[in-house]
């Protein structure tokens, strides 16, 4: 059966909420990040760069939000979460979640973790202070160009959309008001309609 | 046809060499990133993320080098440049190309674009001394935990070998001696044997 490490507020919401929507039989086990339970022995054995989320298969361990999605939208089809018949349809998916993974996610990284980009303390405190333009920023992107509505891909609904909307959760703690994004905050309303959101939610917060 | 927009020493560079090792027809066009291109309404048009590499094709443009890399893959079958029959293996490449894109890139740029993450100097004098330790911690882990040898993902040659041969061009630069790391630079080399890379890198260069 399948296992899904996760921890609190972290972006391996967008994954649970994934397994959700397929229907898939899971285990979903926490890991106190608060505590460094993600740097102990027995957690790096299941993930060597000591991060969340981590889901165990039977055919090994795989890491990383996107791949994890892709790998979930494929195993379950039957739920259709992504346009699998179509190669670009496929990678406008990959592209959106790419997105997310390495400059939104990123940015926003910059006010939670700066201490893995320097060491003094007046720069964490300069990147931290950036942090609401740049996730500002990355939103108008998303708002302006990237999403569809009233899913991201548009009427289907797919891997991208608990992505988004585990980001788009980040928003009031980056000092980023969600309203400036009408079809964001449409999608972020929306989604926690979605029986599988709230499931996923209420096992992370139980 | 395809049209494959990139800069000199980017990520671009993977896409490129899968486009040669696919045997794809497309052109290459060359984005003048000193000069500012990338940032000029023209280019904005093709991607606003003022960014590359972008594929522009038949039916949309792509961003994002994951993306492209799969959809490549996809769309060139006959080349085997991804384990397109097994959801987990596929899984693995994309896992392995996602660390490549949101930690090891983000770890480099912090030494060539700091002034995305903070505006004032001595944080980014602080950001850029700290990358060669990042940037070597991540180059452990793919050494100790991630690559198989001889390639990424083991005998199979995939689109996670120019992605990781593009970001090791990039450790010099980093401060960051490859010869620390046997297999990635044994994988270094043995890339630089291959007629697609070197028709990708003659191109660039041109």
């Amino acid at each position: 059966m399948l296992k899904l490490y996760y921890g609190l507020g972290t972006c391996a919401l967008a994954s649970h909420i994934a397994l959700e929507e397929a229907g898939a039989k899971y285990d979903a086990v926490r890991v106190n990040l608060a505590a460094g339970e993600q740097r102990k022995p027995e957690y790096l054995e299941i993930n060597p760069k000591g991060r969340v989320p981590a889901l165990v298969t039977d055919q090994g361990i795989l890491t990383e939000t996107p791949a994890i999605l892709v790998f979930i939208s494929q195993t379950f089809p039957q739920a259709k979460l992504a346009p699998l018949d179509s190669p670009f349809s496929l990678a406008e998916v990959q592209s959106f979640n790419s997105y997310l993974c390495s400059t939104v996610h990123v940015a926003h990284a910059h006010r939670t973790r700066p201490q893995r980009w320097a060491d003094d303390e007046a720069a964490l405190a300069a990147m931290k202070s950036k942090v609401p333009q740049n996730v500002g920023d990355c939103f108008d992107l998303i708002e302006r160009q990237m999403i569809k509505g009233p899913w991201v891909m548009g009427d289907a609904y797919t891997i991208s959309d608990p992505y988004l909307f585990t980001v788009a959760g980040w928003l009031e703690g980056d000092s980023v008001d969600i309203t400036r994004y009408p079809k964001v905050n449409e999608h972020w309303r929306r989604m926690q309609e979605r029986p599988a959101v709230q499931r996923a939610l209420a096992m992370e917060r139980a």
